[in-house]
């Protein structure tokens, strides 16, 4: 059995057991349970435990094998040193993916912990069962409403086509957190966890062959496998964009990373050289890789690094030109016929060259609509950075923005008011679903598109 | 008449002029009547206009030398060339602030738009009359419900500890955003415009003196009195912080400003070191800014940079270690007394040499609270860098800190998931209540402390 048709049994599972299931609300084993039916899943769900006879009226097995039809999942939420004959039943049942929630595994730096980690893989790998974790808060799959963590909250997910492979359940969640509240939808989420027998190149082989998912987010401490990854990375970043956020950063740091989930940190320095090398794109922030993810989700590469700024108001301007002199993104030299159509479309009163400032403009639907074109179609222009100001004039520019979206393959970002709207968010809302990623700061934009020029590098470099 | 008790009569007006009232609702001059009314302005609405016999109810005058009572702030929403004898008007009749919103002045670059603003600051330095703009978007004062700008939505705007002055009308809108979703309340906000007889360094003296402010943040493009506004911002510093993001950072964008609102911008790093010198806090990012603001406008400022790091889970606590590296800030060494205390309260299988993962402990708030008082009252540390992490468990520590807030003068903020916490929103609320900033992401949590260290650093330097 190959390693998608393993993996399927994991996000596409039509019959899930979960191992230690209980009716005692602070215990894990409940949680799982209450997050698998409060987010729908519409398939089969087996409470295991002897002493369990039902749960949320689903009846309750002693154990795995007991279970009648068949078990693509279980869910693993019992104590490390009652794990062995579990797995062990798992594979005789002929389950061919786990999630591992148990803790007490290789993550604490114990010989005890280092053998039992060692042990439940052999188990599993003799019986081509993958096992997410051990030590993990599960796997999502917002597709087919799956939640099989034990965080009820992480139902909320919005499908989409960003997949966040992380190491720590915790960070899981904080991106899951973030994306979501940045209207960033998500095709499959993992806490990686101690990667008994599933490791990070394997999720990757997986994502990168995965029809929902576009953009590839990883959170990673440290690599058991270095030369696998960045070999599948370097296959896969030709499909998909990558992003890693590698935490543990120097020596101190790599020392709480190695007793975390057990894996060697490694020098940051050198991680980010390969990274480059292979065609990752390296994420220094949890904000920016909230803005990288978003503008990859929703906009093409881009093929140069000229920018047009645009916005209401010269101010948003200037901060977003700042931000691509910061970023090596260069602000586009307009060519003579666009500043001639500018100046006759915007007011003689407002700069033109790039910065544009639309100013009174900004509110005129036919105006911008004209601005946005002229500018688009200036071959001197890679990518368009634009912004809104004053609630009653960025009206026009943000649906002129909509007017133009998908007329043309130049990336476009746009920033706006967010806060204080009120009913606007109707015009936000449309905007994101033309495919325009809307940020609630002008400089979150720059750095959206600086990720787009980023992996059209990537795409266009020839090795 | 002294600068403070002139621009009270902007901030804090028993009446005010409307020059330019309209009853067309695509008009400023309607705009502004709007928006003083819907943000419950308590004091005296005079719309003038010659054409306008009454509008929402209040009644029109020709001119303001026809209002019957004392006017203390006139806002001027007129074409340029109208303005002079608008402005000769106010002074005839004793007022002592306006706020001229117009345009067309010398931000147009031209022979003119200079002459037009020089000869209104000649009027108004005669009448002893502070100008607020021309060509901005207003100020609002949410203490006493003044929105007098011509955005109603500003009106929204919560009170609180954050003044913000900014040249450019449209960043401060998105500054006011963002201070607002990040649930900072603001205590002044003015829209600098082209400072034709009302300067930064006045903008700095009066917001010094101000009690309702408690942090400065100001967005400038250029200063055309920067010896004044250095030798200000040097006393000022020592009893406010001081935040500037310094726009318009390359010969390009200095072009930019200089056409925005007519100042010389200058050479960044030049106004970085000075800056530095002066104890001015710089600011290189809109996220920064409302990081650090938030920080200092909800704890004391730190006289160290060791900081304890404690998360729910590992993973937040490693981003929030690597945050503390990047922007030098140290991981505290904890006393030998601490580390045994820690070993006795947390999981033998967690780490609690800093970053120290309260893992499950996380949802214990009697354990959580011993952790904090613990680590608190260790000599060798600062500051305290929190994260929660998965709902359920969050709950104990997010209820610890509340508890132990106020007792300690050591700085602490939090991170914790926010958009799919549903129904804890209350519990954020309480630690804000308690003036704990709450963060969203961890990294930002060290962003802030960063911001406290960098002022505990600028009140304890002896010069």
């Amino acid at each position: 059995m190959d390693l998608v048709d393993q993996l399927n049994h994991i996000f596409y599972p039509r019959a899930i057991a979960v191992v230690g299931a209980s009716d005692n609300p602070k215990k894990v084993g409940f949680m799982c349970v209450k997050s698998l039916l409060e987010a729908g899943f519409g398939g089969k769900i087996y409470p295991v435990n002897p002493d369990l006879s039902e749960l949320f009226g689903l009846k309750g097995y002693p154990s795995v094998t007991d279970i009648p039809g068949e078990v693509d999942l279980a869910i693993i939420a019992i104590p490390a040193q009652l794990t062995i004959p579990v797995v062990e039943d798992c594979v005789a049942k002929g389950v061919k993916g786990t999630i591992m929630l148990t803790s007490g595994f290789k993550e604490l730096g114990t010989q005890i912990g280092l053998e039992l980690q060692d042990r439940i893989r052999d188990v599993a790998d003799k019986g081509e069962m993958k096992i997410v974790g051990p030590n993990c808060l599960g796997v999502v799959n917002p597709q087919v409403n799956l939640n099989a963590t034990f965080g009820v909250e992480l139902g909320l997910i919005n499908p989409g086509s960003v997949a966040v492979a992380a190491q720590s359940g915790a960070v899981s969640q904080y991106i899951a957190d973030a994306l979501t509240s940045n209207n960033v939808g998500i095709s499959k989420f993992i806490s990686m966890g101690n990667r008994c027998n599933l490791y990070f190149d394997e999720m990757l082989e997986y994502l990168a062959q995965d029809e929902q998912t576009r953009v590839i987010v990883m959170y990673i401490e440290g690599l058991e496998r270095p030369r696998q990854f960045m070999s599948v990375a370097k296959q896969v970043a030709r499909r998909k964009p990558i992003l890693v956020y590698k935490a543990g950063r120097n020596e101190k740091l790599n020392q709480a990373s190695l007793s975390h989930t057990g894996a060697l940190a490694g020098n940051y320095e050198l991680y980010k050289a390969v990274f480059t090398q292979t065609g990752i794109i390296a994420i220094n922030g949890m904000t920016e890789l909230v803005d990288v993810t978003k503008a990859l989700a929703f906009q093409p590469p881009s093929s140069g690094n000229r920018v047009a700024v645009l916005s209401g108001g010269a101010g948003p301007g200037i901060i977003m030109a700042d931000k691509c002199h910061e970023l090596g993104l260069r602000l586009a030299e307009f060519s003579p016929a666009t500043l001639l159509q500018l100046r006759q479309l915007i007011s003689p009163l407002n700069p033109v060259d790039n910065p544009v400032d639309l100013a009174w403009v900004s509110g005129n639907f036919d105006a911008c609509r004209e601005v946005l074109k002229v500018v688009i179609e200036d071959d001197n222009v890679d990518m368009l950075a634009t912004a809104g100001a004053y609630i009653y004039r960025q009206l026009g520019l943000m649906r002129a923005i909509v007017d133009i979206s998908g007329c043309y393959r130049k990336p476009l970002a746009f920033a706006c008011l967010y806060t204080l709207v009120g009913e606007d968010d109707a015009e936000i809302a449309k905007l994101e679903e033309n495919s325009i990623p809307v940020y609630p700061l002008p400089d979150r934009v720059v750095t959206g598109l600086a990720g787009l020029f980023k992996y059209g590098k990537i795409l266009n470099t020839t090795d």
